[in-house]
Order: C-alpha cells, then structure tokens, then sequence
C-alpha cells in the first residue's frame, strides 16, 4: 500500500522517496533493477527507491511522510524514525489497534505518539483502497481523518484523477473502522465456507450488523455514526467482505478447519491474514471499553479464538431486532 | 417470493392457502402435482393451492395476507382482491414505486390504498431476503415497517427459526429503500462488466455512495437515515449487488451492449430485470421531489435510460467529498 501510494505521490507530480523496512528488501529489489514491483505489477518509474539502512535521508526535508507499515512492525519503525521526522503531515494507511503503555488496546495514532513522545500531526486514510488499483487509477474514494489542516493538505498533495478524498476530523471513528473491517470481513466469510453460493442472506444481514456493531465500537471509541456510514465503514467493510485474504481466511475456517491451521497455511503461501489478529484485538478492545451487545463479534471471537464449532455458533447466532 | 414466504408460514403451523395470479399457472402446475416449485425447489407440502379465480375464496377469513404481487401487477390484483380483502394486516414483499392519481411516483402503500378507497393495514417488508433461501431456512433478516401493531403482528406471525425480524413505523424510509437497491445494484454491475475482477474499489466507492444517495432520497420521503443504514437499506443493497439478476442486467450493459437489449435478452431467458425501470422511476421521482445532488443515481440513469456512454461518463463520476 506505500508503494501504491508513492505512485500516486509521483503521477501527481511530487518528488517522492519509497523508503522500505529491514523487511521490504524483497520488493524493492526488483524495482531497482527497473523490474514491475512483485505486488502492484507496475514499474516504480521516477520513484527514489531507498533501503533500510537510509531512514533519515528518506525523511530528511520531507513536506508530507506517507506511513504505511503494517501495524506489527509500527512501534518499531517509529522508535527509528522519530527523531528525524520532520513536524509535517503523517498520512497513515496502517490499519489496527495497539496496545499503549497504559497496557489496554488503543488507536494506532494515539500509541504512536506516545511512543514518539511528542505530537504528531498524524491523519488516517480510511476508504476501500485495494493498492494495486488505487496505482491503476480505478475509481476510489478514500477518506483522510484528522486535525483539517493537515487532513487538507493531504488531500491537497494526493487527491485527483480518479482518487477522490474527503476530509473529516473523526479519526477515532476512521481509525475504528479501518481496525474493525477486516475483523467483520472475516466473519462474513465464515458464511461463504458453511454454507458456499447460498449464503447470501446470512451474509448480508451479518454485513448489516457489522455496520450496526462497527457504529457502537466507533461511537464508544468517541467517533461519530456518520463515518461508519460512508467509505470508512460501509465501503471499506464492502470491498474487504467482497474479496481479499481475510475473507478468504474466513472461509477457510468456515470449511472446518481451524483458524490456526488456516492462518499458518495462508502464512506459508506469503499471504498475510490481519483478520486474524484484528479479531482478538477488537474484542479485547471492546471488553476493555466495557461495550457489551456484540453478538456478531462475539461468535467470530469464539470461532476463530476460542476454537467454538463454526455450525452450531452461527446457528445460534441471533441480533436485537 | 410469495412462495417462499408460504414456506415459512406454513413451517410457523398457520393454515397456509397459496394464491396464483393469471400469470403464475406455470409456477403452480407442478405444484399442485406434487413436483417441487420450480423456482423454490422444494415441494410446497401443507400449502393449499389455490389458481387465479380463487382469489375470494383465499382471502375468506384470512387473519393476515402476504402481498406478493410484482408491482407491475399491483395495481390490477389490488382491483380484484379490494372487495374481498379483509381488515387486517398486508404484509407486503413487493419493491418499487407506482403512479399514483396525481400522475406522480409514490410508495406503493399510498398508491395501493388510493385504488382500494379504504385504509389497508399495510406492512412493508424490506431486508436482505432471496427467496430460496429464506425458504431453506438460512439466516435472513427482515425489516417490517408498518403501523407498530400491525407490523408486530406480522413479525410474530412469520419469525422464527433462522428469519429474524426487526418492525419499524418508517414504512416511507423501508419502502424507498426496496425500491432503489435495484436501480443502484444496476450501477454497481456496470462496473463488473465495464473493469471486471479489478473493479473493487469504484464498486465499494459507489456502493458508500449508494447508501448517501438512497439517505437522501428516504429522507425526501419522510423516512429515516437509520432505516437506511439497517438490513433494508445497507443489507438489502449487500446482498443485491453481491448477486442476482440486475447487477447481471448492469453487467451486462457495463461491457458496452445497449440496456433495452440486455433487458430484451433476459426476459427471453425469462429473468427480470427489476433495476430497469427501477431507474426510471428513481430518477423520476427525485425530479419530481426536487432532490439534487445525485451523481450516482444521474449517471446510472444517463447510461441506461439515455443511452450515455459507459466509460466516459462513469470516468467523469464525483462525489462531494
């Protein structure tokens, strides 16, 4: 997803540099040797490609930092990156929750600026942005949260074309829905396992329930109903239930097996399963907050945790109607 | 549909009489041969047939009717079943809008009842429900929206098992969101034939514009913003986007065939595309209301009812962001 987001950095005409993590060597390897990036499948033209070892140099002068590192490696990165960070807009397309030194489950912007020990002027791209078609230029809408300012310039330095932005100040309720999406979209495909082709009904009244149990999370994570009701919430949760790994992971468990077993194999195939851990960490966020009425998160949980039978929980699967 | 909810009721242990319009004789002979329904595939085992001049007689004493008539046909079997039909609740399936007296497009309820020349008891039934599968008994949720009485009647009536009801007084918000989940999962399968596979973000895009556009034009119609974002609104439109006949129709016109010869094509295959005229009378009605600002529903109907060219005006879409 940085990769994409470079492309769309450099196709708006801003000088951009592609730092990768002590991780990323694979993927900027063939770049460099002007090779299609192994997952975009496009070549990184007039991008400066830089490895690990250049941190400082890659954020030295920058107008606006792009962070998107996996949510497992954030801390990490931050504690490198922090002092050279220039005071200018982070615009974040890292999705989760992290745990904060208080030791309970927080949003990614909050941790990070404790970890930074200073503010930051972090804004969190929501949206379904899929990167290998935001590089393409296929219509999408993404949505930048944060304080206006820095939410605007961002929007400023990377909307057009086909990628549209809006602004909004809720980053509580965008982060919460970027967190939440992948942990419902994983259940939904629990549907497509059990019962195949025929579970369209079970699969959109969970969709319409996820949307319901994303707006009590959101609200009690102090963001606002409106945002879980536009591309952060219903248009993420679309595109990430409709196709991507955690659907996919989903359905593998809805199969039978167990989700341990699904997510090693999915591991080993080089396919990373967010859904997986997303589901732990919203639930413990949730029991942390002391939201109860989550019977949609609750069966995921005890499916894809606690190992409960995948039949006879959503069998007994039941909403406040 | 009305089969299908036959089925249900009939699991429920009400005494169930299945009433045939002129044009379901099809439908119904093998019925009452003891063959399962040709749509349902299922035997309708409990089920009293009854054909199209039994129509007295079905509703003679009935403590509670299912309308099921496509709203094409509304207005005629209304005319036959006014003098016959009994003081109690409607629970109606039918999706759309009609023409009422004034020459303009109305919910169905309203326009129904100006043709009885008598109040109707009736409930609106929205939610994510395809018919065979709410007759297998796979976990679907509906939304009865109605006078509060009438409406927990039906839900008492019909839920149950795996059918999980929720009731509603905003008939206006229920009603409008059935009629435009198919003009809008139109457009969403313009999308599928126009790019394919790699569509995902402009479907999700749309889709989180869907739900803003149909918000708006509930709202214009008296009904609620929170109905929009429950089972009839946002589930409904989940499931009839993931599949079913008129994403197949925007399929269809996506990959550049003129929409009179798709519709042509599947009414020879004997499939219905409801989103044509669904379109028609969507963008009628927010004319007719004076509703603006509706760039998804304006370049669904400019493709499929003006002839506008695919591409280019999907590659022109905004939204206010």
């Amino acid at each position: 997803m940085g990769s994409a987001m470079a492309v769309v950095a450099q196709k708006r005409g801003h000088d951009v540099r592609l730092w990768g993590t002590w991780l990323d060597d694979d993927l900027l390897d063939p770049c460099v040797r002007g090779q299609p990036h192994p997952r975009l499948k496009l070549p990184l033209e007039g991008i400066a490609l830089l490895r690990s070892p250049r941190l400082a140099e890659a954020l030295q002068g920058a107008e606006l930092v792009v962070h998107a590192v996996n949510s497992d490696g954030a801390l990490a990165v931050m504690a490198k990156a922090a002092p050279h960070l220039p005071d200018v807009p982070i615009l974040s397309v890292t999705k989760g929750l992290l745990e904060s030194r208080e030791g309970t489950m927080d949003r990614i912007d909050v941790v990070l600026e404790e970890h930074a020990g200073r503010p930051l002027r972090f804004v969190h791209a929501g949206g379904p942005a899929k990167a290998m078609e935001i590089a393409r230029g296929v219509l999408t809408w993404m949505q930048f949260a944060g304080p206006s300012a820095s939410a605007e310039r961002c929007a400023q330095a990377m909307a057009g074309e086909r990628l549209l932005v809006s602004t909004t100040t809720d980053i509580a309720g965008a982060e919460l829905c970027s967190a939440l999406k992948n942990a419902y979209a994983t259940g939904l495909g629990l549907w497509d396992g059990m019962l195949g082709a025929d579970a369209h009904n079970a699969r959109a009244a969970c969709f319409a329930q996820a949307i319901s149990e994303m707006r009590t999370l959101a609200t009690a994570a102090g963001g606002r109903a409106e945002t879980v009701h536009g591309p952060a919430g219903v248009g993420d949760l679309h595109v990430t239930a409709a196709a991507g790994r955690n659907r996919l992971f989903g359905e593998g468990v809805g199969r039978g097996k167990p989700a341990a077993q699904v997510a090693a194999e999915m591991a080993a195939a080089g396919q990373l399963t967010e859904g997986y851990p997303a589901i732990a960490t919203a639930w413990r966020f949730a029991q942390e907050r002391g939201v109860r009425a989550l019977p949609l998160l609750e069966a995921i949980h005890s499916i894809i945790w606690l190992g409960a039978d995948v039949g006879s929980t959503l069998a007994e699967l039941r909403f406040a109607t």
